[in-house]
């Protein structure tokens, strides 16, 4: 299950409005006789891709399987589960239950009317949060968000000037821009795009065609600059995502529709303060990227505006620590909401997972 | 010597200005026979203790001692490499060489002559960690300076409007009264203690008597509100380092003189921000403490305010993670001076030394 979780990974941000898969398929030997994850698009599926590759060698193996094998027919490919009992694969371990209510159960139910041993939950939670934008996106109609911030120490993400080259190293520049490839979208605020004109891209060997789609977050419909974004390398366009002037003279949340129509299940905000806060107190990010340096600046540029917090209590509780290594001579600390990401059964969604369901390709 | 240097921490901030030695005897069957440290104000020494622990059970012993065993004569006691060779210890094994001019070698060279076995440099690291203190005023004639900074993960010590009760949990405080009970002094700037009127003592049951004294950076030599601090429960007295307002409009730093003069062979500033920045600007901070509590406040105030940062390049290369740690839902990072601690060797001491070494007592 760890190798088909990491062969997801390779799939984030690819295969929106589908899972992110991965699948290995052993014989009874005990040979991998295939691997594979969700291609881009989001199909083939991963069983099916490692199924091609096991050809006859799958009778008789066992399939370990992030999410449970689709019970439903597509007009781009057959049901997961019906291939699986075709191939004679004879046990599947899965992670979770696919919260589609086209499947929800119903895969593993034919599997085992098939006479195929079925062992579900196995690392469910590492799981959950492999697939977290689909599963975000299925129950609460809008993309996993990712607030990415790399400060100093004591919290600046700039000097008082305004540079900020470099506050962080290579290693965590790398990361992030290996962080970039696994979102389909990501976003900053129109006076961060104005004054750094980021590119926004994936520089990394190899990568370069997995740069996301850039949002700018703007009050403006059309931000004076945005004329002079440069192509990404992939080619993609650029989407402006309405905002209106909210109280304070902070820019305020991008509505809900903004962001249940952006085309993408992972979304990243790489700010600045203000485009952060606005994502905060519209309590829409899921997950904190925090690379930090350690170096002191003093007097420089905070990298959370104000968020609107009443007192300090309601502050706590909202954050749990998902992950923590040190990048060169960085630290990396990945954070995660407290509560549990969005449950994987369809009877806990809101009533906008259905809705959403609906409307999914698959 | 791990024993050894965790028994040292017992007189961290106590035995100015004498270093806090640890010291373990354990007889030739592997029993440990004596253990103790040095006491308050410095005597006995950690050696003379645990030798009056060990008694006979000296006699063939093996001596760890975090530091080189004195060879000096004092009117408060014996130079410590003679007792050792007095109770028959046959092996010592010791951190450093201890850089004070009166032995600087030649106790380890005293044993030795004695038919002594020693082996110097074990731990020897973690060893100077733990008598930075000593270390510090010996080399540069001023006390060791740590900076504590209680923050949210975006790096603010308060709320907009100054609120900062609590951000960072029991567990959290808990362990920063057990820092301040291993500092001789304690520092904040005039701002903050009139803001918060802190008490600044140590609140962990049976420690209450090792609360540091207390003192206030401030531009005027009697602040308004100094003669409201209440006495801390050790009944110690205050003192005030003057400072005089520098450019900008933040407190200048305090004068070596006034370091100097400072009681203290660890001194602890815990804030506020023109504070901390003041101590940065001079260069005088050789740890930081950093608690952080699990949220984001957004908008708040930062920990460190302008410490006139010519570039970024500037700031890097000089801290490096010590230890890191949680407590409860908090994280605690340690960093250093990534330059090394002060050499024990007197030879690489700056002239100070020399002529603060010889206004030690001992």
């Amino acid at each position: 299950m760890g190798a088909a979780l990491a062969l997801a990974e390779r799939g984030r941000g690819r295969t929106a409005p589908n899972p992110n898969v991965g699948c290995v398929i052993v014989d009874d030997a005990g040979r991998v006789v295939g691997r594979c994850w969700t291609q881009p698009g989001g199909r083939p599926h991963a069983e099916a891709m490692a199924l091609a590759e096991a050809g006859e060698r799958a009778r008789g193996a066992t399939a370990y399987v992030t999410l449970e094998p689709c019970a439903h027919v597509s007009t781009r490919g057959p049901a997961c589960s019906d291939s699986l009992i075709a191939a004679g694969v004879t046990r599947v371990v899965a992670g979770i239950e696919d919260p589609d209510p086209r499947t929800a159960g119903s895969g593993f139910a034919r599997l085992r009317e098939a006479g195929v041993a079925v062992t579900a939950g196995v690392r469910a939670e590492d799981a959950r949060r492999s697939m977290a934008g689909f599963l975000t996106r299925l129950a609460l109609g809008r993309p996993f968000v990712t607030l990415k911030l790399a400060t100093s120490l004591d919290g600046c993400i700039a000097m008082a000037d305004g540079t900020s080259r470099w506050i962080t190293g290579a290693e965590s520049r790398a990361h992030a821009h290996l962080e970039r490839s696994r979102h389909e979208a990501i976003l900053v605020g129109r006076g961060t795009y104005e004054a750094d004109a980021p590119r926004l891209d994936v520089r990394l060997p190899g990568l370069e065609e997995r740069s996301p789609e850039r949002v700018i977050l703007s009050t403006r419909p059309h931000p004076s600059g945005a004329a002079r974004l440069p192509p990404s390398p992939a080619g993609r366009g650029k989407m402006l995502l309405k905002a209106a002037k909210g109280e304070g003279g902070w820019l305020s949340i991008p509505s809900p529709q903004a962001i249940i129509d952006l085309p993408a299940d992972h979304l990243l905000v790489e700010g600045g303060a203000q485009t952060a806060a606005a994502f905060l107190r519209a309590d829409l990010v899921d997950r904190l990227l925090l690379y930090r340096a350690p170096i002191l600046i003093g007097g420089g540029k905070p990298g959370i505006a104000d968020v609107g917090l009443s007192d300090l209590s309601a502050a706590h509780g909202r954050w749990r620590l998902a992950d923590a290594r040190r990048l060169g001579v960085d630290r990396l600390e990945v954070y995660e909401r407290a509560s549990c990401l969005p449950a994987s059964s369809p009877t806990s969604a809101p009533s906008a997972a259905s809705n959403s369901a609906a409307t999914r390709e698959s």
